[in-house]
């Protein structure tokens, strides 16, 4: 069978990094004899908003939404656009729309890149943050009254359905039982949030019942924060709301030393529709157009994306490649004390691919 | 003046460290010529609670409002009686009640106190959280319909007020206008939380023309998180909505080597009603009733209520006794790789004080 990837560079480094990332896809495939094929798209872009006025095109559902999966860099430039344009206008509608209920992180010590948590070695730190992706506290009702008044307040409201929490729930406890340590933590906040928050706990707890191999526990939110810089080693999966999901998958990378190599998949696990795999740093403005950004989290968020259309192997070899390439330091990027530019970077990751 | 303060020691280890905490603030009212009076009380814990069925007496708005300050223990002990009964029913209703909308918490790195992050030293990490202590996200404004069906849905409603956040807003800039930094950092999160977190950046930009002589920035709470975390240093004031400054005011003396040690205050600025200052840890069920309980968040906790009251000399000469006690590893407690108990330590703090 031949994957057919829809790849959508964006704005910013994500141009940048999109080669690179290409270049070690397609040397893995070639060693897999996995057969892929790359249709580009230059929409969801400040590019494309300036020329079109909209982000994507209108009919965008039908250019990517049959392909197996979406190749994303990233989108936003908050000098030109609003966040609530560029993001809403496409990352937000493709969860939303495209059903990509997971959002999916790994949290992983890497060789060659120095935690910012005292005495930690690679190894000590290798979890999972598992966050719900289209509901919770990111929802749309709510509103302003009394607008320039005293009496002015503005109301939003959480949203949890029990379709929407049992789904996440359930994705999170099996990938903690298909790993070896079969742990999961819930994050929670009931203590303080009284009405979605118990409703979050009881429904992990119903959960838990049909996964008796899965040993679980719950944390308060603030004191999970806490605990991911003091005891980052006791962590297997860990599974939060969509707004505690978004903390706790930017927390973790940075106690793994750099939010710059960081992967992510958007999935949609029944693949009704393409899940989405973007590297957690954005289009980072401030280095954009020096040929210096890291391109790891692009490479890393391609093996996910193998690994997730079934081809485990490939995607293996892919994140070895990455450890053996940080692991040296003339091939890493500046941002990790390397000298290496985007380019040598990558390429170095596909020469190591095997 | 004599002040008169409400000693509220509550459950567990609130029990062990209040002892230290008085000593400590007897010793420093004796040096500076300051005069206390204090009147105990045993409500707002489960022993009460299980006399009279309810946590607090009816009347004790009348038994304890008059009094300059509120100084707590701990509150809590979730295998005998459920947080939403003994947190709602004591800490929650004096933040309420008391219209003690500043939650205010210091970050700072402490000499003897190992940072879990690498190379940093007292010194590197020294700030302020001011959270919103009264509205935001713990609101009581939601419900559930269609239990136990497949259309079950819960929902709560985030709640922000003109006046709610401009007066936390005001608090935390004329704080930040009265440090050396004179830097003020805003949590939020306007890029996924479309209707609140933008009423609050516009709540922050504002306030932030009437102290032109405070430099401000604004993160995403995400990526706030993982700046704690790789550069705590960038930090002078940092203010957040209730859940925001939650997060925040654990993981932040998380950085700074263990949430054991923190203080806070619970304030109404106006002094309408008295504040209340504790500890930020808990009750602590696992380590109570052996007296090696750390005393230091109790009697730093003493060292803000006299800051609070005015008397700023007795209360810096504690925050100094606190750092020359913790200098010494034999003052140090078990927490802390030292080997006294909470008794010697509280008295090494009291010997210190001058
Ligand atoms: C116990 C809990 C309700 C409380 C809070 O979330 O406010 C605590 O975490 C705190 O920070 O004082
Ligand atoms: C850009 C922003 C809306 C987004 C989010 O909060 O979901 C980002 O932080 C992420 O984690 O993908």
């Amino acid at each position: 069978k031949q994957y057919r990837i829809a790849v959508i560079p964006g704005d910013g480094i994500g141009k940048e990094v999109m080669p690179e990332g290409l270049r070690v896809l397609e040397a893995a495939a070639k060693k897999h004899g996995v057969s892929v094929h790359f249709d580009h798209f230059d929409f969801s872009s400040y590019d494309y908003y300036e020329k079109h006025g909209q982000m994507m095109p209108d009919d965008w559902k039908e250019k990517i939404g049959k392909h197996d999966a979406i190749y994303f860099g990233a989108v936003g430039w908050p000098a030109k656009i609003p966040d609530h344009v560029s993001l809403w206008g496409s990352l937000i509608k493709f969860r939303r729309e495209f059903d990509q209920y997971v959002n999916l992180r790994p949290v992983r010590l890497m060789p060659g890149v120095p935690s910012p948590l005292a005495g930690r070695k690679p190894g000590d730190i290798d979890f999972w943050v598992v966050r719900e992706n289209t509901e919770g506290e990111y929802s749309s009702v709510g509103g302003r009254m009394f607008p320039d008044t005293d009496r002015e307040f503005v109301t939003q409201q959480t949203v949890m359905t029990r379709i929407g929490v049992d789904r996440i729930l359930k994705f999170a406890f099996e990938l903690a039982q298909s790993r070896p340590k079969k742990h999961l933590t819930s994050a929670t906040k009931s203590n303080g949030i009284s009405i979605t928050m118990p409703y979050w706990d009881e429904r992990v707890e119903a959960m838990a019942k049909k996964f008796p191999g899965v040993k679980w526990d719950k944390y308060h939110i603030d004191i999970l924060t806490a605990n991911f810089v003091l005891h980052p080693d006791w962590f297997d999966v860990v599974v939060g709301s969509n707004l505690f999901g978004d903390i706790l998958s930017d927390l973790g990378p940075a106690c793994t030393g750099t939010i710059g190599i960081a992967p992510s998949g958007n999935i949609n696990p029944e693949g009704d529709f393409p899940s989405v795999f973007e590297p957690v740093h954005g289009s980072a403005p401030d280095i954009a157009g020096q040929g210096i950004a890291n391109p790891i989290g692009m490479i890393w968020s391609g093996a996910m994306m193998l690994e997730h259309l079934g081809e485990k192997e490939a995607g293996k070899s892919i994140v070895e490649a990455i450890e053996r390439t940080l692991a040296e330091r003339t091939l890493r990027t500046k941002d990790l004390g390397g000298n290496a530019d985007t380019t040598a970077c990558g390429k170095a990751v596909a020469d190591m691919v095997d």
